[in-house]
């Protein structure tokens, strides 16, 4: 090994984003976050994954937490490593798209607040639902990084993942994730692919982004860094693996001694293993953590589908009495699919793809019955699908109604001023109005549920201080 | 890929024995392995890996079971798939030295019986322990695997198991298993050790077994596989991975299409998942799966000891309330291991050496307080250590006692005819003598619940059918 120039790999830590948001429905509070934070610190990672996906929802919605003083005592106790955050493009962390102007303001906020690296990504890897937010990072001087959804189809090709790497560095991007959410990179296709991107944008480093749930994603990992992968996304053991990445501990190790070898000192980690470890068991004790998430989910590899796709199947023909026919539906996935301009199956298309399977077989007739959804994606509501849709599929869908072939967040008005108006009078920070405008009745709540708490230390402070309200 | 020479890895499946030895306590019973073997059967697995280990004691001891009728069973449904059991040389299944005489007997009885393949292991690899098994396993035309114990240590060079290799060879086994209990065998070393045996034994097969325990296994295969290894140990994903083997259905699934596609079709796996999943979600309702055993044990990693083995301490430190001493014990244990000619750290071994290492730091002074196995070890009892013991440790340890320096089995009678005479009242097949000579009162207790029940059901034979005794 010794005779082969040193390589080192670098790692970036998810556990205090992807791994508790997989793991254990992003529950972790800034409460348990915080102590380890400094020694996390110290370790030497190429960045700590610490905010944007479901986190900011869940602060807000969940935790009654505000989500940018988590970022900010975060950075307090991180001095010294790259913060990163996961950004949906122009949906930011909500569910719709936004305007320019709240996409470029988020950004600046987040920069501003702390954060360094922002991993932008788009469901239907439609290029031009980043650009914004890629600008914006370019502006604050944050490292914008574009991750590709991958995903696996007839048009998924090696050569269509090289078309969609070299857009991504015309745009101005600093590196490029693969981004695998459901585990459906195999290890000697990973290889191939890392390849395959490196020798298209040599300059732009690669990272690979994956999840445990289909059991190959170490050996993924290991086959992709030899083939020249930069960055490696794990998180700690306790609660790696499962549905959330590969252990950090098993990465670092493996590697050591290796041209691959990170540099980082084992024995550095494990006293945040132990800190880990009770949260890891608390979640389990009580159910937060379910067994089922650390389980090889056989399906997806069998049907090249994220595992969660299929529960929600299951259910959904259970309410119908349908049962029988989930082998039906799960022929009818991948024939939606085609017709939908071969859509990556992630949140939200692998929800409509599905929806759209069962209706096609329980109503006996292929579009019979079409989701309000299915016409948004035909209409063109969520983006550019990776092929066209056909022209008989369009008109069996939506008819003669007009499509939208721009850029979906081209259609949309400034909306920062009208968000300011409408929750002025719950303003205590600037960023307050950004999760007003991802979560207007989440973020109400938690502003009103802010103003209780604080008038009732008020009032603490008022009845034992001077009987007298404070201002 | 297409280019390079196919060289199709073979998968033994594990999952009826060391899968659920690790997992829950080795208590899958017959009538649970019955209805889903003769599926396994078609799979085109290496080998089926069903008897022996901890089954035949826990079969007896626990879950009130003849192995042997277990083993015959299997068999019957199994008729196309070679069966693989785990023997401990001149230990057989059991836990001191056996006379050749019934080392021998066993063997024969084990392949009249259905078993093809025998792995076969010592603790501390002094291969003299192994011979009279190898012997008779290739007298009973069964396959004779030796496997050597990997261990990390000053004198557990790629050299030592080279030389380990060839002795192999000479000793007449048919193919070489690296056996990595606690998970030790990490990816680029496994890849070096696998290519130097390779080298070194052209002919001879080169099977890998390990556990998931550190998190690596899976990784482990892989790098072991690129370097030539032939056959790997994997379980059914509801009981792999944790202290168990990694996942049958991710590897053949990561090697599909490449040079190593195992030739096992996926959905063939698919209804076997399915058969073990309730068995698993079972365990774990229960608690006879832990969730402990799921875990990375980053322990394994850090001191390279298996992971029981640590908590093995902290329980004896706990009752001296001395667990302040938990470090230097830890110091201690690579002392003491060197100072017994660098042991393997497998049962019995294992336990043997932290012991020690606690005794030495509890009485303040090495070697004061000298437990009975320490004792054994120095004087040979268990065998070679693999580098001689110095002088001035013997002398400490057990003064000018005579020590054993050839095989320990040529100091034992045959046994056999005694063995029959103490169990004659309770023999029902010839096989019981075995059982007996293992596990002298668990069988003695068996066979008299065996006797219970069969009048029991004689009885009710008798109440039912003509108010008359059956004979
Ligand atoms: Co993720
Ligand atoms: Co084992």
């Amino acid at each position: 090994m010794a005779n082969i120039n040193p390589r080192p790999v670098k790692i970036m830590d998810t556990t205090l984003r992807d791994a508790h948001q997989s793991l254990i429905a992003t529950r972790m509070t800034t409460e348990q976050i915080l102590p380890i934070v400094s020694k996390m610190d110290k370790v030497g990672f190429h960045a700590l994954e610490v905010w944007g996906g479901a986190t900011f929802d869940a602060c807000l919605r969940f935790l009654k937490e505000d989500p940018w003083e988590r970022l900010r005592k975060i950075k307090d106790q991180a001095p010294n490593t790259p913060l990163q955050m996961l950004f949906r493009g122009q949906n930011i962390l909500g569910y719709r798209h936004y305007a320019d102007d709240v996409v470029e303001y988020f950004v600046q906020k987040s920069v501003a607040n702390g954060i360094n690296i922002i991993r932008i990504f788009d469901a239907l890897n439609d290029m031009r639902n980043l650009q914004t937010a890629v600008k914006a990072a370019n502006k604050e001087k944050a490292h914008a990084q574009v991750a590709i959804s991958y995903t696996i189809s007839d048009v998924h090709t090696i050569d269509y993942y090289v078309g969609l790497a070299k857009e991504i560095e015309e745009m101005g991007a600093n590196s490029i994730c693969i981004k695998d959410m459901a585990g459906l990179l195999v290890p000697y296709r990973a290889a191939e692919l890392v390849s395959a991107l490196k020798e298209a944008v040599p300059t732009l480093p690669i990272q690979l982004h994956t999840h445990y749930t289909s059991g190959v994603a170490a050996m993924t990992y290991m086959k992709a860094i030899e083939a020249g992968c930069d960055i490696i996304d794990t998180a700690m053991s306790p609660l790696a693996m499962g549905t959330s990445q590969p252990a950090t501990e098993v990465l670092v190790k493996t590697f050591e001694g290796t041209p691959y070898d990170t540099g980082i000192n084992s024995e550095a980690l494990s006293e945040i293993t132990e800190y880990f470890r009770p949260i890891r068991q608390e979640a389990l004790a009580s159910g937060l953590m379910s067994t089922k998430v650390l389980e090889v989910d056989i399906n997806t590899l069998r049907y090249q589908v994220p595992g969660g796709m299929l529960s929600n199947l299951v259910s959904q023909l259970k309410e119908q009495n349908a049962e029988d026919k989930y082998y039906e539906v799960l022929k009818e996935i991948p024939r939606v699919r085609a017709d939908f301009g071969y859509l990556p199956l992630v949140t939200p298309t692998s929800q409509i793809v599905g929806t759209q399977a069962v209706l096609n077989v329980l109503a006996g007739e292929r579009y019979k019955m079409v989701s309000k959804e299915s016409k948004g994606i035909v209409r063109g509501e969520y983006g550019q699908t990776p092929v066209p849709i056909s022209d008989e599929i369009v008109k069996k869908i939506i008819g003669d109604e007009k499509r939208i072939t721009c850029r979906p967040a081209d259609l949309l008005e400034p909306e920062l001023d009208k968000l300011e108006k409408e929750m002025a009078m719950y303003k205590q920070q600037d960023e307050d109005v950004l999760s007003y405008a991802l979560f207007p009745q989440v973020a109400t709540d938690f502003f009103k549920y802010r103003e209780a708490q604080q008038t009732k230390v008020d009032m603490q402070v008022a009845d034992t201080k001077n009987a007298a309200y404070p201002v």
